[in-house]
């Protein structure tokens, strides 16, 4: 596939894509994480069982609702499941059994191959903030998302070392018109980063154009081969699949693109108050949506989602950082696993309106959980602020710096000869000290991960320097990523016929704003 | 043992205690949390093996040294152990096997036998930061403790729910003589609050003076018959055992007090520069440690400690919260069960200057990390900042709320009917929403954890109240409780003689300072 691809490329560029490709700066990103230590599992067999039968029960008796989709409910019906009005009632085992035809891992290929990312398996690919309407830095506060906003979080995305993809709506560019924002935003994707990316799915017409805009970037034959987007298609829980999300489903499938199939959940309000029943309707929801795709084309890529909340008693906000939020994403970690699917849930989650210790605690109690808990794919793994109202900047690279903590914990713990550094012990003894020793030295630089964000300084540095919190480092290290912000180099022929097909789009639509 | 307790106070005090008693107010305070998860296990088989083969031959062919101690190798040499000037090889095996009196878990009582807790097993006890010798608040900066910065963090740790114990130096009186700070200090626990608390260890003598006043506390008989102290004897690593902390450890394990054998290490510095190493030096001074108590005193209640940071290879500073440090924790964990012991670990760790974003990163990535790692008691729980030079008002309560999170993830899921709540996923079914419905009305209460702190209010209503962001939302509540606080009943004739024990002890000493 490699070979193919770099055909085409020698192909489409010429002279004057090699020299572009030659002369770009490279930027440091690291490998997607390759987990080498356990899981942590909450459930135990008997909880896992229990939760299993239920959600059978839960598809055969109670059922799902397709939503003005009548072909999906034909498929259904053809497949052995018992159909009444838009209700869908799925018999004990089909769902279970049509997901075995989901990969339990695939690859997403970025533009640049050193990008592809393995989503499934032990791995953990980390994705930026998804869908906010607003944007707030410390300079400029809080305001609604522009398109420039957009780019700036994608050229944020492409300079993180810890983020291995490009993600998809990182802001709501709310001064382009609704039906014409996909275009300019997998354009930013495609031209300002060249990691992996996310389709659109606000319509399914427009999840077409971000086929046909990878088919311009990649190829059209590679497409058809090759995953090359992930999306995000909610369900409406409890239980209810509506004709949009499902319709770029379709697409998607068909093309051999990734779905999240992903319920969106605040705990007590779109799902029972409880966590055994939270996890039941979860699983029940993935099933139905997971072997829906394989009825589209079998073997289509899928990802098990869970974005389930906590909710706050008093003002029936949804919280974020809790035990219960932390207790479902372990427990629909187990159910993933299970179920032999990729699982994307956790991330940056927070309800705190400034990028201050309750982001972080919250954010922190979620990303840990999302580590031990066996996610293959975090959506919102940084930038994320007030709920996912708000993309902050500075939270963004706040966020991306901690993920590096997930990358080193991930790698476990040696024990080979060098790690048990018994020559180091006898050397330094009792009452020594190891900064000089021969073992010290050889290991210090790979020793100890390293922040490039916070504060390690004394307190007297510190003080001289202007006593600064972390926003504001965080503030100074946006604005020095933003100044030396490099695009990466893309064939002059691919870049024009992106520019030519959003132009002809969007010529030919009348702009719609809701 | 209650039963006796209870006796004692009855005679003691007589009708105005009762009164007292009865006219206190109640504070509430979670119990110690029990487990009902998992412990997360880094290391496998193989290689606990190794670092306990390791940690042997470190023992055996290196050894320790017991420094200005000659009666600690007298004691070494009668139980076998090789004694070369002060270093103290011992023997394979040996070590373990002293270490097999010390029992796996231990009931530290308090003078409020409602406060008692039992620390080892599945349990996690959660005690204040301890020993910083500066304090921060919002208003006043940093600035050197005083007496009255103690007295108030003693009182905010009594009025924090999830607060299990009222530790020992919360922060250091450095306005009261060094020769006399313990008694003011233990004054302060005992009269202040009704947790347990912590014995001083910067002198045999002062450990001895704690044995006495918890004697006026608790009555002579129930010291000796209960544990009513806990205190920290660190080991000077690597693999050296100071007279100091080591006269402190002969005085507790003697009166049956426990005590936290604790490596204090910044790693790459006090232990080799490999997690594996560190590993191998904590186990090595552990086993060393914990079977000289039992040498004092079979049986003595001890707890394996592990204080180890990370450290910035740029300026030399200790770094807390990465992942290095978290690895370290929970292999000690894993050695510590293998060893049949309690284990102290973990902490609100932070190298962060502020109460921000930073410090809370990393004091979430260690509570995490601890409640998971199968830690059994946390000290410096709530209120460290700056690497523990600085005991924060602010962070006190901040991390005093999140711990409100540990205790709720430690329960685990429950599957039982209720729980599962399949009559609401019928009730409810496709499309509706749970908020209304039986169950959820049943179990809405208990079903969420909240924060009491944290701010989960609309952005508007935020904005309005001023857009406070956590500290400042921490500086009102540290007004609040130190406001509200008000002491809990205590027999006026244990009270005078323990004020009468402090004053006549202060008036036979000099001052000093250092």
């Amino acid at each position: 596939m490699s070979e193919a691809r770099t055909r085409r490329r020698t192909r489409g560029g010429g002279g004057a894509a090699r020299r572009a490709e030659r002369s770009a700066v490279r930027i440091e990103t690291a490998k997607y994480i390759e987990r080498n230590i356990p899981n942590f599992e909450i459930l135990n067999e008997e909880a896992l069982e229990i939760i299993e039968a239920n959600a059978e029960t839960v598809l055969a008796e109670i059922g799902v609702n397709f939503v003005n989709n009548p072909a999906a409910l034909e498929r259904w019906r053809e497949a052995g499941a018992e159909i009444e009005g838009e209700r869908v009632r799925i018999p004990r085992g089909l769902a279970r059994k049509l997901c075995e035809t989901a990969p339990a891992s695939f690859t997403q290929h970025a533009r640049n191959p050193e990008r592809n990312v393995v989503i499934g398996g032990r791995n953990l690919v980390l994705a930026p903030v998804y869908g906010p309407p607003f944007v707030r830095d410390l300079e400029g506060g809080r305001r609604y998302a522009t398109m420039e906003d957009f780019r700036n979080f994608v050229k944020l995305g492409y300079m993180s070392k810890w983020l291995h993809h490009s993600g998809g709506t990182v802001c709501e560019p709310t001064d382009v018109p609704v039906n014409k924002r996909h275009l300019d935003m997998l354009h930013a994707h495609m031209t300002l980063s060249d990691k992996p990316f996310m389709g659109s799915v606000t319509e399914p017409s427009r999840a077409q154009d971000s086929v046909e805009m990878c088919e311009i970037l990649f190829g059209k034959e590679f497409v058809q081969q090759n995953t090359v987007m992930t999306s995000l298609t909610n369900i409406n829980s409890p239980l209810t699949f509506d004709d949009v999300m499902m319709g770029a489903l379709e697409v998607y499938a068909k093309n051999n693109q990734a779905c999240i199939v992903s319920p969106f959940i605040v705990g007590g309000a779109m799902a029972p108050v409880s966590v055994a029943g939270t996890l039941t309707q979860v699983l029940a929801e993935v099933l139905a949506g997971v072997a829906y795709s394989q009825l589209i084309r079998p073997g289509a890529p899928v990802i098990f989602g869970a974005f389930v909340t906590s909710i706050d008693m008093n003002s029936g906000a949804p919280t974020f950082g809790t035990p219960e939020a932390s207790q479902i994403l372990y427990g629909a970690g187990q159910l993933a696993r299970r179920l032999g699917l990729p699982f994307r849930s956790g991330g940056g989650l927070c309800g705190s309106k400034l990028p201050d210790a309750q982001a972080a605690y919250e954010t922190a109690n979620t990303l840990n959980a999302a580590l031990l808990g066996g996610v293959n794919f975090i959506l919102h793994a940084c930038g994320w602020l007030e709920g996912g109202l708000v993309s902050s900047y500075e939270k963004f690279v706040m966020d991306a710096d901690q993920l590096g903590v997930l990358h080193k914990l991930a790698q476990g713990v040696t024990v080979d000869e060098d790690a048990q550094a018994m020559g180091a012990i006898a050397e330094v003894g009792p009452g020594g000290h190891y900064l000089g020793c021969a073992h010290t030295q050889a290991n210090f630089k790979s020793a100890f991960w390293r922040s490039d964000l916070l504060d390690y300084k004394p307190f007297e540095t510190w003080s001289e320097e202007g006593a600064r919190d972390t926003q504001a480092l965080a503030a100074e290290r946006v604005k020095h990523l933003l100044a030396t912000y490099e695009q990466p180099a893309l064939d002059p022929a691919i870049a024009e016929a992106l520019d030519d097909y959003v132009a002809r789009k969007k010529a030919s639509m009348e702009d719609a704003f809701v």
